[in-house]
């Protein structure tokens, strides 16, 4: 399991949002409140837009973010108006700089927390899912690698929710034909550097936290005096594992099986629910 | 501060000390129960005896206990009779492989929970009451091998109670000469190899958790039914930063101000107290 | 490409083998004269046998082993009969312990300098060949561990040569079936804790070096004065990348398309073939 | 010793001059040809000015620069007018992400290509003339960092050549006193963000190599063809351990025994001389 979070809006220094926030996900790699673990420790990465560059810069390393200092070098130096930031707990998995999140594929960023059941039972079965011109790119051993390789295999780049719906009925499909019962538990954020999308679903109806930041004129009214709010547009969203602070009405959770779209002009919020037709059979 | 374990007695697999108790270094480097911190998650070293070779074997990294393969291979296939474990939580320092305990001088071995106040403050008159052909083995930045350095500038291996004693002395005659009150806190765990000393102090008389083993034939007719036990000599120890379990008996808290000596044949316990008289001046 | 050596015999410590020699393992991270790449400096592996365990302990790392003060650690205090070392070059692939050599499966150990070409092509046809109750224990992104798992769907734990000729005609195969020629270039060596089998070959025929100790009692006569050959028994042989030192007739030059097998008794040499029939389809 | 390159003038993404060059500074990681090892690969650092912050970034690393991925992530994605780049060969102290460089104090960074000679004989008396305010903020173990100390302690923030003549100064006077012959080799880069001062001496007179680039119009008039060049201002200079290129006419040698500066208008170039008048004592 892990934490995540993911900003959208006015260009910041990264540290402003993963850094100084007094439940900041530093704090959160050592004292997670909501969580599955209290510790993510085992690897961190970051990742970011800027205009520059057509790709995301990605750092991820296999320490635990607490006490990086590179982290805190880039953190401290990088203004970017779109980046994901992540720590990992392994449930099980090497700690290795392939393992972290997030994960790249061109333009394309993902990152997940959560699980699928028994991945070590179903891991084969969903690898052969995996489009073959992709599937040689895969460097790590992760769950969560393997679920961004299934949403490219499905079309992310083209309909994010339609491939995220896709890939979670492929592994539940899959999951029941190896008498795996509710197999799969995320949150998911993904991004083209415009929009990002962040999923919460889980085959059991319980999933792991997830908070959105509530509009930001509506916050700067409530709270006319937090100056940071007054630097930002109204469209700068977070969506977060857990909530950074304790400002009242800053926070809305996420209901369970939907996700949300972070974008220029109006955010939105969907049901979410896999997609179990026409599913390409896994290979066995 | 930290958490270690040392252990003295009929040669083992390290693994069947630091590993599989239910409360083992590795559970307390992600669930300290006494320690100041719940995460002891900046790295971690050990340290053991074998016969073959007069040095003793380190082992240390600045990767997580929790998540080093190298720590489990390495205890999973090493015996011995006498070893030191260290799990650190950096309190400021710099995360490296010079900064992780245990330190080694020949066939010494040192390791310490605990700190100096303000340690920024006091580092310089510290390091230059440090014997000056031992200065320029100083490897890392931390109180904790500053600490060791001058304990074996007061002849640590000559007589190690009365060497700890002046070195405490020295680090608060220092803190006082600049204002820094209640200066010092340690456990610290000395080896020559043959015997360990376990140091519990602290200026403010509120030193950090220290336990030891109670004697293995009472643990024994306490508890007929625990096979481990068994297997162990009449002389084995261990002392530990907090219990490995809750096997009731098992553990007598080390009091404060008091040092212990692990010793074939009987162990014993001592008052413990600062020397002051006869201290170099330190350098200023 | 890599460089790699594997010791059965006497008893020794492994620094006298991996630390102390002329042109060591050590040696050859900086400065291999042999190998396709000077500099091994991606990560390194050992792997040795002691008679308490039943597996091998392995230590791997991503840092080079010429600055890697553990693996001098371990190696100046570990004694065995039988152990393999490792020095990776990657060719591309991510530098992460669990890419790093030997691989090992229960008593198995298994380490490869080589490549297989055009890899990424080859890569998922060649994973679907893997045993399905197997395939989910692939940790890392290399050929060289993808062989040794080909090798143990193809009974390497019953018959070695014969597992790994299956292995590398299917290797041939798959690139053939995808127009990739000349495909194979491995030097291997693999154990069970008890005999050694090393193999050279290439599909081009022009393979990596390989060399083994010449046997201990003729060198003896030639060296009486070499105090280091009068602790070995007669049955201690090294297989490795390049040689050791510059003592002249230690070192035999292991033929094309050749393996050899090191065991207690007397040693043996054949030649190597891969084997194309009764392979299974590979999956695509 | 190491390899480092400066570079000051239009902004460039950092990968332009650090990963692209025919004989970039990853190049000379593994093979440089002109340093007193092939091999600098015990750790790398960068560090670069960007105007919206007041202290350079530093990212520093103990893997070597030819395979750390952050590296080129960072290189690839970030712009910047003035940075650093450095590569490391240890020469026998730790490698460790505090003996890194570039070294860092507010807006200066400093490094260093060299060694003190003995310096395991001389680092007290030089640590000790390091000013008692800045002493307790040495992190590392080198003879580098301890120079950047020492020019801090002698004016380095307010005038950097009489800083610097003063540091070699103190170092031959202990040296002397300590019966070490020509005990300093250094090429030192420094930098406020500003300006660049490249030192090139040693006690013996015959220095590690250092080069300067041309004046940038007078290369664009011996090479039109070369697109890269018209991109730069006038004022674009490098200086580097070793030429990154063949161009011809692009480099100049720096002459042993003096420093340049790097700056908006002219470069300048003058003698450099240890500076031995006025010394404190060193501590002894």
């Amino acid at each position: 399991m892990c934490r995540w979070i993911a900003y959208s809006g006015t260009p910041v220094l990264l540290s402003q949002v993963l850094l100084q926030p007094k439940h900041s996900l530093i704090d959160q790699s050592l004292h997670s409140r909501m969580g599955v673990e209290t510790t993510n420790g085992d690897g961190f990465g970051i990742g970011w837009y800027q205009e520059e560059t057509a790709e995301p810069a990605v750092l991820r390393d296999i320490s635990p973010a607490w006490n990086n200092r590179n982290l805190r070098e880039i953190a401290r130096h990088t203004r970017s108006g779109l980046f994901f930031g992540h720590i990992r707990a392994s449930t099980g998995t090497a700690v290795q700089q392939s393992n972290c999140h997030p994960f790249r594929s061109g333009r394309w960023m993902w990152m997940h927390n959560g699980a699928i059941s028994e991945f070590h039972r179903l891991r084969r079965d969903l690898a052969l899912a995996v489009d073959p011109s992709l599937y040689a790119d895969i460097e790590g051993s992760t769950d969560s690698e393997l679920m961004f390789f299934l949403a490219l295999t499905f079309g992310l780049t083209e309909d994010p929710p339609a491939a995220v719906a896709r890939m979670a009925g492929l592994i539940e499909t899959t999951a029941d034909a190896r008498g795996v019962p509710l197999p799969l538990q995320m949150t998911v954020a993904v991004t083209d550097g415009e929009r990002v999308w962040a999923f919460r679903y889980s085959s059991e109806g319980r999933s792991r936290s997830l908070y959105v930041s509530a509009e930001v004129d509506a916050l700067r009214a409530l709270h006319p005096d937090v100056s940071f709010l007054r630097e930002l547009s109204d469209e700068t969203r977070l969506v977060v594992s857990e909530p950074l602070g304790d400002l009242p009405g800053a926070w809305n959770e996420v209901p369970e099986n939907s996700y949300g779209v972070v974008q220029p002009g109006e955010s939105a919020l969907h049901d979410f629910r896999p997609e179990y037709a026409g599913l390409p059979p896994s290979g066995r």
